[in-house]
């Protein structure tokens, strides 16, 4: 049984919504209890979006794969995995998504539905970060989804967990993320003016952890179609 | 081989017990020891909830299903996993168990066998937050039990670690737990007053996330008689 | 093929002195580094306590089923899981490996070789809560090892580390680490006129955790002689 | 399908740069933000280091066995695991790695590219630390890698995570990491002449895991061709 192109969407749409609040809302919370320590607003922020991450992947993969990333997906079109006609949809319901996320998350806490965020994430090393982040997440997602499909929620989740603490930009990797939380002043947010070197320097590590795999193990375009999560879409030997 | 219906609720009843244990007294220790740095209390809180859930859903499971929870039996009989005529018993242990598990808590802890909570939880935000909160576990239970049921335990809990934080009520998204809740006051403790929202945004979003995963999976139903764990009630096909 | 009774005996010595080195060593570590705030150090201590027994359960479950625990080993004697015979010898190894861990534990950290620890633990509330926890731990045990085996390493686990912050004991739940604990005058010690209360909590406990899951799953013994984990020493039908 | 020998020694350079560049990366992020309170800031190494391994293990393990340590690739040498002639690739790639890992370390957080850690590590209780840790993280690998194969990335990981608190020196266990982290003059550092001590410690102390288990289970060679991860270098029988 194939899902639906519109269930696949929805999927993309509604897991990276909820990514998002999860990820602005941690932060809010975070902040608002910590009591002026950062590392304990982070460590809360960091639980929130790892564990977030195993429950979405778990949740949604078997209808989209859930990539709720569109890095994710432009590299898994790359290996021929999505078809490049159905990526445009993923990519605009995983920012429409994130959108919609941080608005929830906005009012769940009782504040404005939106706000542009003031925080400054400026600078080669976070770029950089951004850079090697993206290289590690893609890593990860080609090199579990291959033979440890079933491990691979946990993988990603666990990737993240650790990239927000190893990397000084604390780990976005993700294009669709990273435009939603420029629409939150909070914790989690990035200034509007900080996102485009962000994105660029997400889409070249997503691009350079792809081909860097595609050397590393020569059968990769097989395993394509399962990206993240063996789904309903997926056809063997397509 | 078939779990006996006394055996079904006796399980419901010990396991919404230890949950409620677990939220209570971790949070009781939490404050206790946290200096009033209110972010580790709710850390402690966060991690012994998600860890209960774990060991629980895995220990119960296999019984009764270890819906553990009113809002997820009653999405159950909706979707004709649990059989109509069951739900009350399932819904009646979860709540007895519930408040049992207070008791519990607080005589571990050398405090009065109950107290009527003072902790105000009121305002849309929270309600608002509940509604969320449990549209989030309900599309967590559907779209993990269906092809990764040997997840799905590990799925609630991190979902339920990870709403802790993002929702500004702590998501209870259990109306067992939040009526147990009531009966203490202490750190996870909730203001009677503020009962019947929470209650009435929690079956809300139950049925939320019921129909948005009827919509997203067509074929949900067949699945229900597994929630939340495969266990010895469950006949395939039936 | 079968392990033999010297490698499970010693897997059972070597285990529980691993065990008790991560109780004790870390709650060393945590206290000195927490600045005063306990619920840190117990935050650390939580975290290595729940990941060592992951560790050491599957490193030594293949071999001789990783008790780690006298309660467990009765309750497994009780149910014919291992035979009444070597239950003795298993009692024996985890009390001598518990002391030895704590020898482990002060040696890695500069100090005399034992130390007779002050901390008070008394009281009814104490008393009762090793009661209840070890309820607890014998439930997921025997709830999970039937249907769940590959899942019952973290089970045990994530149910530690939530009682260790839902008792007001921290969940000793084990007669050989309670005794161990009496010979460190750390975080984790235990006053030695304190301790017997606590084995007989823990083994009043243990007991009933067995008879409440005779009564919920008759069909009980058939998983016995595959606590904790599936080993060498299990023979089908035996 | 066999890894090349050359996609395999990029897999170990790569995983154990990560591995490393997590462990520096998040020593830095976690004492800048921490506030002064160390227990904090270990607590942010210990979470990102642990999520780490479960990434990189599940990630480059399909592809060399995912060693990522010259004391695993030594231990599997002598078990007959990895032919002796390939041994000093792998441990050299991961000692190239692991310096390459702390410089992407340092250039990701602004500074500069290498420094010489002044952060003394001295004392036989730390050697004594050492040397216990690796024999308990390779008790972990031959343990569970043998019948619990899937499970193994989880068991070192938490091994791992469990150890940085229950020893005196935060548990290396890992010649490579120790060489990489005394170029690092950070919060995860080691000063230059505290290094030979750490790293005989911890080859006699992988030597003594490998002989207690060769003991404890006389099959153990058997396994050793999967350790960490079965792997397309692995030939059954060989």
């Amino acid at each position: 049984m194939t899902a639906s192109l519109s269930s696949r969407f929805a999927a993309e749409f509604i897991g990276t919504a909820f990514l998002v609040a999860a990820v602005v809302g941690s932060g809010i919370m975070g902040e608002r209890l910590a009591g002026g320590n950062v590392a304990i607003a982070l460590l809360a922020n960091t639980i929130a979006t790892g564990a977030a991450l195993v429950a979405l992947i778990l949740t949604f993969g078997p209808i989209s794969g859930a990539h709720l990333n569109p890095a994710v997906t432009l590299a898994d079109a790359i290996e021929r995995g999505i078809p490049w006609r159905e990526a445009p949809m993923y990519m605009a319901a995983q920012f429409a998504g994130g959108i919609f996320g941080a608005v929830l998350a906005h009012l769940m806490f009782g504040m404005h539905w939106y706000s542009f965020s003031t925080h400054v994430r400026s600078g080669w090393p976070l770029v950089f970060s951004e850079f090697v982040a993206t290289i590690g997440l893609l890593s990860v997602i080609w090199g579990s989804t291959r033979t440890k499909p079933n491990a691979t929620p946990f993988a990603v989740a666990a990737y993240i967990t650790s990239a927000y603490w190893f990397t000084a930009s604390t780990s976005f990797a993700n294009p669709a993320v990273t435009v939603a939380r420029a629409l939150s002043d909070t914790f989690a947010g990035i200034r509007a003016a900080d996102v485009p070197l962000f994105l660029i320097a997400q889409i070249a590590g997503a691009l350079v952890g792809t081909f860097l795999f595609r050397w590393l193990v020569p059968g990769l375009r097989a395993s394509a179609n399962v990206v993240l999560v063996a789904h309903e879409s997926a056809k063997p030997g397509e």
